[in-house]
């Protein structure tokens, strides 16, 4: 059902902490020129666990607006319990989105019962199609691939984003959900060609923000089976993403030198306007948002024309 | 500021899981005759994680109006970012908390500067003050002692409540706030007596739900200096502390089982109706209620008289 | 300088816990036979830790006569301080070892100068060539991909052996180590396919124990740039992995369970004798060896000939 | 059978790395004049990890020989698994140790029936007593309060040594325990008077090496029931503990800190002659050491005559 290179949008914001509606449209139409296959709004690039639900829904509305149709719309609905996330899906439904990305429960540590329990529940809430996403980084548990497998298996969910980092976990998902239908999509901006070549159907790279076609080029190259092709991609992208490392790392933490780099980059690009993150993030220095633009600018990215 | 037995409240539900307000106001009267010194709503105990926002305000404004200024009622404002702690922070304020208590952010790791400027930006944006919430096994991160003094030195915080387990840490925010009018407050069931003889001002120990006499016994032994009493009336509680053990881990996580418990109890003695816990934590079957109800019975607890 | 499929070595036991030399000794001549490029001695699978200095030396000793000199042995000296350590890659160096296998110190957490200096005094203290040994899942910490740069930069070590199941890491170790002329071998058993399309020299599967030729061609297949065969070779070797979910969980620990099927994986292809492990793991039961040995010949892997 | 204070001693170094015995056997009559009951060699702060066996046994009959038969001498048999272990506790039980103190398998991980097996195993192969050494943070496993009861129970150890800090698993091991002549001695230098309140049989604190006097004093008060001075002891001592920090840590790591602080207390005291710790860990600077003297002398400690 999803397939394809899937960016999770950042959310660009005024000076005054807004969503930066007009550079939210000039980055969703940059990414849909570019041959994007889907669209996901609201992940943790999209500094979802910092926007308010006013904002979260601004956002959402936006893309959907722009994107017409052209692509799906995948809505992260992440909360810390089920009704929770049932209220954040159900507004997602109502604005449009294609389905709703959800991962396990967090802050209360449950169990792989009130896991299963968490995502049947919120299956039969919805009209949406659900997507599982596993971030063990930010829930602090990892989605099971025997549970994914169950899951998948009862039509309780139609893919699973795999943000782990953990091919090994990934193959125990590509394997436990063949044949049922389930698209499995990686987070990964480094590991993407080899996540292909396992069997994955799409990618949601942070930094498919900063060089969507690069990633429509990896993705491509990977489907056709130019394995050298993809690799070489891969190669340029995770230079690239040295960007997350311009921010010195003694004055803010990796979530702000990441996302602060996006931004940067996006600005060095003339995509989006500003390069402001949401509390409690810090934006990076003008120092740091030089150097992000020099490696931008190394990596052949040109500014887009208006 | 705050001292004393301060019990983070239990939410009881109605069998559709909606509050079930006349028992919310059974338990609170409950709690106020046993004499404790304040109420804290929206704990993890509370089953905040678990409550969409209308829940959360029907039950503070529940406790709130029963309590009728008896006490201070303080007010969990628990959210990933610093603009969705502030939305919470303010309903609150507006229905007439004393205070709300604030984690550090989670689910986005981020490093000690964004703690610090997510304190600071919600104390500038509030009335009410702020209580700062360490509890590293729910956030994945540790509120640094030297952190809590800063934000006590500019009185950023008017409170700290630990739930950490680690009475060093405690030890050094004791230390770091001496001096500072700062209160600070123990979330440990079972090592409240030693916490509170180290100079804790108080104790939030969720299950002062089930015997908040056992706890105000204990602080005002701990406070007369009788460390005999207090201990012995701790090494009671603890016992019944068992409870939490009650539920068979191999069918749900620790989180069902411990608030599971809790109601089972209440349940047993009479003050709330019914055990239901929200989604996505699982109940406690038939035979394990029964078996917490022999524990409150074994440590003497009698139905409380209507 | 290293290369190609070093498997390593499981040391097979008599029935009073004594090295089994006859079985090591076939087992030594099965994976020459196979065509391997090198011999990894008392690496984890080897039951290292298990093992006191004496059998450490005998199996050591076992393998370097049985290879006599056909490949390149190289010897693991895993122990918790550098001392410690020196004095048993001495004892490899003396009984002919091609080189030392040698992670950072564990036990007692240090820094990372710490473990620049452990290495830089060990390479001081020895002729025999040093290999970094990343293995953070035994050591509780993960040798920087930066750190690994400098020491081979330095001539310090002549290879790396990661272990880390992270291949983000290990594309690090791989760039950091670019044009240094230092190899690095991946020690994942499922991912081997994956890591030499990144670049890998070779791989340390505990797996090649028990079918040497699948690695050895999944190995060629990838050096010769085919992909598709060596991804096949890659599928067909992940699921005789499964042979180490034999054993019940609920019984023994992860290693038990690892190391018990891959003996009883290698008696029932004839290789060695016995199933024994070396105390504290325990052995399968019956049940659980008869079903690996069903997944060995679901494999297709027939019993050895003498 | 063991009580009071049983400092776990620095091992005391040359220039050249070797035991400086006549230091030893100086730090051995300064705790033995201070009233220690008991002395532990070999342990983590005896830099165990760092020593090799022949040092280990050199540090042991010093200790011995020293001490005479006036308080029991407990020796750390600190290694990977069993049959290593077993080794160097039957030297030290031939150097004449009345008991050996024995942590869980670490290295490769193992489960909790494997912890039980190698505790038995080692019970069967000695004459001299068993002591379990839980140090979570160096073994990465917690013993569970339950095993160390069933290990009491059988008589497979003779006492427990907590180090993990964590006063709610300690009050489980008491409880677990109770009854059964097992010693329960915490480990922490910080909550001695806490542990001692909650019934433990006494205190093996790295920081006794440097103020055994105090530690005995607290040991004193608490038996006495003289809560206020065990208080009061103990908070001079936590200040004291401030000599930890001294070290920069974005230069080493907290071991070498930890250890190197309490080694240039001594020679600031006047006990043994050089601060060197064992490689990989790093020695002091010459300005941390001076800040180490600067507490030593704040705190009241002079320098002991000879």
């Amino acid at each position: 059902m999803f397939h394809g290179v899937v960016p999770p949008l950042c959310t660009p914001l005024t000076a005054d902490g807004a969503v930066d509606t007009a550079s939210l449209e000039r980055l969703t139409a940059f990414l849909l020129d570019a041959g994007v296959h889907g669209l996901f709004v609201g992940g943790s690039t999209g500094e979802i666990a910092q926007l308010p639900d006013a904002m979260r829904d601004l956002a959402l509305r936006t893309v959907i607006a722009t994107a017409a149709g052209q692509v799906p719309v995948l809505a992260g609905a992440i909360d810390t319990g089920t009704l929770r996330v049932l209220e954040h899906a159900r507004r997602a439904q109502e604005l449009g989105a294609d389905a709703v990305v959800v991962t396990a429960p967090f802050y209360v540590a449950v169990g792989e019962a009130e896991v299963a329990a968490h995502y049947r529940r919120l299956h039969a809430g919805l009209d949406v199609p659900l997507v599982a996403y596993d971030i063990p980084s930010n829930v602090g548990w990892k989605l099971p691939g025997s549970l994914v497998a169950e899951l998948a298996r009862d039509e309780v969910i139609v893919a699973v984003k795999d943000s782990s980092g953990d091919l090994e976990g990934f193959q125990q998902v590509l394997d436990g959900t063949a044949g049922l239908g389930v698209s499995c999509l990686t987070g990964s901006e480094t590991l993407a060609d080899l996540a292909m070549s396992r069997g994955a159907d799409g990618i949601v790279p942070g930094l498919g923000n900063v060089d969507p076609h690069g990633y429509v080029r990896l993705y491509e190259a990977a489907k056709a089976g130019d394995v050298t092709a993809a690799r070489r991609e891969q190669a340029r992208l995770t230079r690239l993403f040295g960007i997350i490392d311009a921010a010195d790392r003694t004055r803010v933490g990796r979530v702000s030198g990441a996302l602060g780099a996006f931004k940067a980059a996006l600005v060095a690009r003339g995509v989006i306007r500003h390069p402001y993150t949401q509390a409690p993030l810090l934006p990076l220095t003008a120092d740091e948002a030089a150097a992000v633009g020099a490696i931008v600018a190394d990596a052949g990215l040109e500014p887009v024309r208006p």
